[in-house]
């Protein structure tokens, strides 16, 4: 199919569908079909998800075009591909051969209602913009994907995104509290409400959080805002094992402290920082817990002391807290050099299991054994108070690296379930877990859903291909 | 109907059914179906829903035992209604002629894992049991309706129940990580997760809390824990108006903080508590504000000082804050006081509209325009911090009492949904809301609805008559 539209020139641009799509949306750049304008959005950040050469791409301004293009997509047995900023880790939001690619790109604006402490937002508003807006009105949005300055609100709600701070906080699904989407039916409807509770009726909102784009194009967000915080404090820990560092997190947990972040980065993480900034960590650490604490006043002084007594209980090599706000983010850097001094070892396959936090210390092992099995750098990243572990496969560059890749994949995910996790954390099933997913759930569970989806697209058009095969 | 089964004596035990439940069942009281002995299992709190005669009611000891009684319900075509512990405030646990009801109560158990901060939980637990059983481990089961001490853990999911600290910390759905239901179909099934975050697969946990029964019987509950809280303080003060009231609300929400409970009563609870108990409050107040912060430390006192400056710049006749717990919870006496005052003034009528906080004001004279217009008693309780009103519509012993009591619980409804609301923020829509409902959501919204509901219960026999006509 791919082949066959690239041999056929603009022949197929003939579809009568485009015309449709032509008349439904303004001029200037709202459908693009041809193979060049197309081809940044065919794919999001996932190595290896298959992707299709859509038909077209469809920018629309309004709610009211989103629903006029799922209509005529509908009319036509068109697949719908919606797409947030493309910044997905699993295939979500990949193109579908012959199908039309949604982006939300144009559904801007933000609306905050301090007294409700809520704001209106388009889905393809950036995560760190809403954030910046609400902060200009003293208030918070609270999820915080690592991906904040690049990925969207309509994308956070598609994978119902997590982050560092939802150890405390929760995810995009405890900040959603309306959302309006056009069904695959074609239907423009609002689901949930404005006010602080409601309970009238089922709660389907719930289930299109995290949706992955299969139940219907998300045209706008109501988000819960929280009073800004005080500054977080930090603290950080250098162990000599991985053990020890695992000692530390259920230290915490059992001393009672939430904190408002906290991170672990294991010794491959640490070389390939040092390979990259010389920054000496390896030298130092064979692993780095960083705990953020944000309870105000004498509070957070007194959860500070107590997480730097937790690690240095479990046996730190050093343990240490930042006096002030900029020492914080000074501690938190290198967890940010992570995922891009990892990248320069090879192409990587992002991992996201989570499991119960009382057995991750087994996960992290189970992830070491699964790299010497595998003959592979696999560094893991982890929100370590959840249980939530990115495990970074690096591809090595040799003839099987590929499919001893895609095995290291497979097996931490099963591992993940045996220990009672789950495949995926936060970055959601996309193309590349359906296997996965099929591995977690009954089979019965798996229906409901399918009859569920049917609920909402009956005939099936929303992102084929996307968490059920 | 009813009349019919009476007349018949216990002829209509003949019924096929009957055999079968008492077959799938163990001995001891576990099947019961004489008119004096289901008597209890007929209706919940509401005054007023419609009640039916049951051909049953069963008390499953185990999951598999719900799923027998309800795979038999089905193939005979009877429907079938989940019961927890008959606190409910809406009808959504009354029998139905001809039904069978499936009390939770000998679904017990809590497994607390402490390490996970999570229980396990038979849905016929106490929500006060629960909290008691947390608390011996350090945690907190956070949502805390007025009914806790009554009210199992699952009609709290049945009806995603509120309470008093929801205005901090969410409602029940946001402390549910999955639960074990039966489906309509029959299904033994699992949704959600024992992990912290998790992303596999649509999430219809959200669908199932606040279900009131439609989708299934719900047979275990997994509910989230948090650290056990330190003690809260608390800040009373008496206002000159509903007004004044209002307005030290909003400067509480414009001054940043949060409080863990903020609640109103208005003059008629006033009066109605001192005509029972002779507290003279009518005298010093006509509105009162209740307000609790945890936060810890020097925080929660900086909380309670400016809560306390705003009750007074906004023309507290009285402002003051508890220095022990034990104050604290006397000042909060005459809240819990407040229903069974006003209960002795006749049959009530218990509204539970949510309005945005900012129009709160504005509905609390609605309220009051209402009571003027059916020449009725209505007093009003409020979880003020979250908008959501209880005005107590007390229904006069008079001829046309009931009707007049009825318009006004309509006409609240109206007036919530004019000011942006909702006619239901903790309570559910039951058997006495099913109007509203239809007032209050789209058509369409409604048929996804109904299409979902499908999805778990193909043949319609979960809780008829419930949430939709």
């Amino acid at each position: 199919m791919v082949r066959a539209r690239r041999d056929a020139g603009r022949r197929l641009s003939a579809h009568p569908l485009l015309d449709e799509l032509r008349a439904a949306l303004p001029a200037g750049g709202a459908v693009l079909d041809s193979a060049t304008s197309t081809e940044r959005y065919r794919h999001d950040q996932a190595a290896w998800a298959e992707a299709g050469v859509p038909l077209a791409v469809v920018r629309p301004s309004t709610p009211e075009q989103v629903r006029d293009v799922v209509v005529s997509c509908r009319r036509h047995g068109v697949p719908v591909v919606p797409r947030g900023a493309g910044s997905g880790l699993a295939g979500g939001a990949n193109a579908v051969d012959g199908g039309v690619v949604v982006s939300t790109e144009r559904l801007l604006g933000i609306a905050v209602d301090p007294v409700e402490r809520l704001a209106v937002v388009g889905p393809g508003v950036l995560n760190a913009d809403l954030r910046a807006t609400a902060a200009e009105h003293g208030l918070w949005y609270a999820p915080d994907p690592a991906s904040a300055a690049i990925s969207s609100i309509g994308g956070n709600v598609a994978t119902n995104a997590g982050g560092l701070c939802c150890v405390k906080y929760g995810v995009t699904r405890d900040h959603v509290l309306a959302v309006q989407l056009v069904t695959g039916a074609g239907d423009l409807v609002r689901l949930g409400r404005r006010t602080a509770k409601g309970v009238a009726g089922l709660d389907l909102l719930g289930a299109v959080v995290g949706s992955e784009g299969t139940l219907g194009v998300v045209t706008e967000v109501t988000v819960r805002l929280r009073p800004a915080r005080p500054p977080e404090r930090t603290v950080a820990g250098f162990f000599g094992s991985l053990v020890d560092a695992g000692e530390a997190v259920a230290a915490v947990a059992r001393a009672g402290v939430v904190p408002s972040a906290l991170e672990l980065m294991d010794s491959h993480c640490l070389r390939a920082v040092d390979a990259w900034k010389r920054t000496g960590l390896a030298d130092e650490a064979d692993t780095v817990l960083l705990a953020r604490l944000d309870a105000p006043g004498d509070a957070g002084e007194a959860e500070a002391a107590t997480v730097e007594a937790c690690f240095a209980a479990a046996g730190a090599t050093w343990a240490g807290r930042s006096s002030d706000e900029a020492e914080a983010e000074a501690l938190f850097d290198a967890r940010r050099l992570v995922w891009p001094a990892v990248d320069r070892l090879g192409p990587l396959l992002t991992e996201d299991v989570c499991v119960p936090v009382g057995v991750l210390p087994r996960m992290l092992e189970r992830v070491q054994a699964v790299a010497r099995e595998h003959r592979l750098t696999i560094a893991t990243l982890a929100h370590v108070g959840d249980g939530n572990l990115h495990p970074l496969v690096v591809v090595p560059r040799e003839r099987d690296g590929e499919a001893r890749a895609a095995a290291a994949f497979e097996q931490i995910m099963d591992d993940a379930l045996v220990l009672g996790g789950t495949i995926t954390g936060e970055h959601g099933v996309g193309r590349l877990k359906r296997e996965g997913l099929v591995r977690e759930l009954d089979a019965t569970v798996l229906d409901l859903q399918r009859r569920v989806k049917a609920a909402f697209d009956p005939d099936g058009i929303m992102n084929p291909g996307v968490m059920w095969r």
